[in-house]
């Protein structure tokens, strides 16, 4: 089994040919410096650093996973050394502030760096994957006191950080935490409770870990407003240790190299983060950026099954294919039967647009940051509201069924662990669950973000996407799918879904499949992108975007055809 | 985590409600006393030691799984026992001639049986799964002298079975096989060789072991002409020792409980089985059944993980559903949230068409076997050839699928072993390529079953299942499909596929799809005969049916929108 190898290649065609990033990035003046050159380096320089020292690591990652004794936690070979490497290198720190101790440098390269992370060794990335969210929030709500201490460790991640929510009774509903904060003498608090799910709650790779937690105050309100944020450290500043336990780890499907720890809080002390009643906003305000990460796991594991089956299917032989070239009594290349071209063709092209969706994304919240312009503001505003749950639900959820289809053309061999593609369908699984279940985000698109406004903000969107596709016969089919799905919108589901006597239960009902139509658009769109960037297509990019109309687009009408069914049935 | 408890009234009401089978059965006179008494008895009988003896081992199958050490393999704790008590209670002999030791009872009980004990633990059933191939194999091109000396011990169980085909160069292609068997002077022959994933090559659970082994004789022709069929025990009648070893078990993605060997044969003597050169058709006389106990598989693994999720739907709380019951500052049951309900209800209408499909197609193999008349034999040779590729293809991938989306019901826990749902969705896997490849099930379909005849059979089998349904709402509404479908095979599909000038590849290109759209059409017709027989639906079947139409039926266009596709684009 051969470690995942970057293809930088592919990506910053991507980034700096089809989205045109430097120019894109050069209008903001915090990035101004931030040219192709540049970027560029870093691209090669993060796909070197993955290759050499995080990719090798993967596999014993899996079959010797973290270990739990006694309440600690020790990582697999090789964890510790490189994560310090990591850190040491300034990894964590790309994206931030140069005043946090980071430098600086746009979303976009942070989002390519943790795509190929993730596709080396998923594992292994959960841990520093985490330390963005806390960094954003340590920035955003804490108090100067407790920046002073924390916010340069966490930046630097130097010191590893958790995201204590879930609850034996509270998965998807936070509103129902328990975990309470008792006020202390001393400014602080203390915590009690039990928080479970928490992704690298105890583990040997950095000397401090920095817990934020959900907790609530005392009389505080019933629900979500009655939550405040706390930040619990693994070990105070005079070295002792607080009282924090990780009381075991879940044994889990994949994912073996990264603790999922159950941790108890015993009367911890900790400060509060933000106002009290305001913790699950202080959280919200880091969850694009979060389900942007998670979409980006999802193309990296998918690109990081693709390539394994590509390989493959190139290297090895198995019947005759019609057309095929092998002489008598020997057998073709696996790529050369329909069917395995066919899996092949479609998993590359949720790749492929994947990575403009997702790149555009990173692209669109460093431009909401940043631009000068509060009209150019708003369409980032609304492509990071609209596409991010989208690219959530629909890329982990291609993810494990895209590396399902890979695992396939190894045939019995797939089923074996030595290949290496059963671990890539078993670690890919989580992402369609965590940072919101994959139908959390279709109720968040369709019921918190489309019906509310009438859906004026999705139709602005798909009018400003929309006009920026050329004339070319690709862009012309795409726009005209776009007119049939505003009208269908317009006429038929927007006006019942939002009736009066509309059932209670309809937009449930719907959501799903309207999630999956408009990742069908947005990949529609991606492909003319694509089509208008390297026009007429070079060989690699027209057979996938041929598998993308011939396997994946059909989806789309089967959408429309379960909305319409159930826009019947109520 | 509970252990699977087979629903045998939901089986019951499809074998005898709705397909009839004892009518249909005591037509047969070898089956005339296959009473509806008598054939329950058996399935109470069955579904009480599968969830006594065989369900309660499942985990740690799963956990210990099978121990290679020195060429010997200890299967997981229990399994051995559970074994014995299973073939000295006459569980493998079921359907086995009363004259080779067996009881004589018809095709479709078995079914029930293998369904039931896959559903509760897959990779002990492996193991016996393999004899019933053996078995037909031995009875039907054996030597008299050999049949006296394997023949019954097969049937009975008392020694299990291993089918020995795969080489490292040769998967899904056996033409390829080298293996040598080298005439002796005793009119044995030495084979040697290597095969590999041979499940139950190997293990502690019977006295002796039973090869079935592919191989070629000197100088036959290249191809799979020259490969002739082998009988080679692991012990000779003298208590000797054969010179098969197995070198190693596969570690495997599943199905622990199962070990996958690699066997290497060392000039082991054995006896030829038929004639020389006829290896493959001894084989794949079989094959049928074969699939249909792998389908089988497909859909216990479907019912074990829905069971396990609709338990869990209807004991666990997370959030508010629309129209929910839950007081304030409550949530709701997992089932009433429509996301969940939809997985639910989409996955019980896969089981419940399943079960028709599947336990037809077992009493189509009894009446082609045994009824008096030649045009009823040719209705069940046309259901076995044609129905079988889809149902091992289409069940197993939604077995899989299924599983997957049953996880999902259980949000994070779902991804934590402890709740059994991870390890079906790995069990499941392998399904979809073992027993030939899903993708080989559909060129079988398509290639050798439906082009060759110009779609007569299968034009024949829809006329004839589409007129046993009557004239309720549903049943019309399924004739317009079969007839939609019919027109589109004779004005479209077939002209084209069949035309001189087509291309070499253009069928290969179409057969994945061609078998989904028949699947749909196999589960319509499913429905429409459940729906005939609850007439007008008792609720648990009238949610499902719903779900079906809504949630499952609507690929039916998606599939012939892609052959549309895919004949344009030719």
């Amino acid at each position: 089994m051969n470690a995942f190898q970057p293809r930088t290649d592919d990506m910053n065609f991507i980034l700096f040919e089809v989205l045109q990033a430097p120019a894109q990035l050069q209008a903001l003046p915090v990035h101004a410096e931030a040219d192709a050159a540049l970027m560029q380096q870093v691209v090669e320089e993060a796909g070197k650093f993955v290759a050499e020292v995080i990719a090798p690591l993967n596999r014993e990652g899996d079959e010797i996973g973290a270990q739990w004794k006694a309440g600690a936690v020790t990582m697999p070979p090789g964890f510790r050394d490189a994560y310090q490497a990591f850190w040491q290198a300034g990894w964590p720190s790309l994206a931030c502030a140069a005043e946090d101790g980071g430098q600086g440098l746009p979303a976009a390269l942070e989002a390519m760096l943790y795509e190929m992370l993730s596709a080396a060794n998923h594992g292994w990335t959960m841990a520093p994957g985490l330390l963005h969210g806390a960094y954003e929030c340590i920035k955003h709500h804490a108090s100067p006191e407790l920046k002073a201490r924390y916010l340069e460790k966490v930046a630097t991640g130097e010191w590893l950080a958790t995201m204590c929510l879930t609850e034996p009774h509270a998965g998807s509903d936070l509103g129902l935490v328990r975990t309470k904060a008792v006020p202390l003498a001393d400014g602080r608090y203390a915590l009690s409770g039990t928080k479970i799910f928490i992704s690298g709650g105890e583990h040997d790779l950095t000397d401090n870990i920095v817990h934020l937690v959900l907790a609530r105050l005392p009389d505080s309100p019933p629900g979500p407003k009655g939550l405040s944020l706390f930040l619990v450290p693994k070990f105070y500043e005079d070295g002792s240790r607080s009282a924090v336990v990780c009381e075991r780890i879940e044994e889990k499907m994949g994912l073996h190299g990264s603790p999922t720890c159950v941790m108890r809080f015993d009367e911890a002390p900790g400060w509060i983060v933000g106002e009290p009643g305001k913790g699950l906003n202080a959280m919200f305000v880091m969850m694009n950026a979060a389900r942007l990460h998670v979409g980006l796991q999802g193309i990296g594991l998918l690109d990081a099954a693709w390539q394994k089956a590509d390989a493959y299917s190139k290297e090895r032989r198995q019947m005759r294919a019609p057309g095929g070239s092998a002489k008598a009594g020997e057998a073709d290349l696996i790529e050369q039967h329909p069917a395995m071209r066919r899996i092949l063709d479609a998993q590359r092209a949720w790749i492929d647009a994947g990575r403009v969706v997702a790149y555009r994304t990173a692209l669109e919240l460093d431009i909401l940051k940043n631009h000068g312009d509060a009209t150019r503001r708003e369409l980032a505003s609304r492509w990071c509201s609209l596409v991010t749950p989208v690219l959530k639900s629909a890329w982990t959820d291609q993810a494990f069924h895209g590396a399902s289809a890979c695992l396939q053309v190894f045939g019995g061999h797939g089923f074996v662990r030595e290949w290496g593609i059963e671990q890539i369908v078993r670690d890919s699984r989580v992402a369609m669950i965590y940072e919101g279940t994959n139908e959390i985000q279709a109720i968040d698109l369709l019921l918190r973000k489309t019906l509310p406004d009438g859906g004026a903000a999705l139709l602005q969107l798909l009018a400003d996407i929309g006009g920026e596709l050329g004339d070319d016969a690709q862009a012309v089919r795409v726009k005209a799918q776009f007119a049939r799905f505003t009208s269908f919108l317009r006429e038929r589901l927007l006006p019942r879904a939002t009736a009066k006597d509309a059932p209670a239960d309809l937009a449930h009902w719907l959501a799903d499949d309207f999630l999956r139509a408009v990742a069908m658009l947005l990949m529609a769109w991606a492909w003319a992108r694509i089509g208008a960037t390297t026009g007429g297509y070079a060989p690699r990019w027209q057979a996938t975007q041929t598998g993308f109309w011939r396997w994946v687009w059909p989806e789309f009408d089967m959408r429309l055809a379960m909305l319409d069914a159930s826009l019947d049935a109520a």
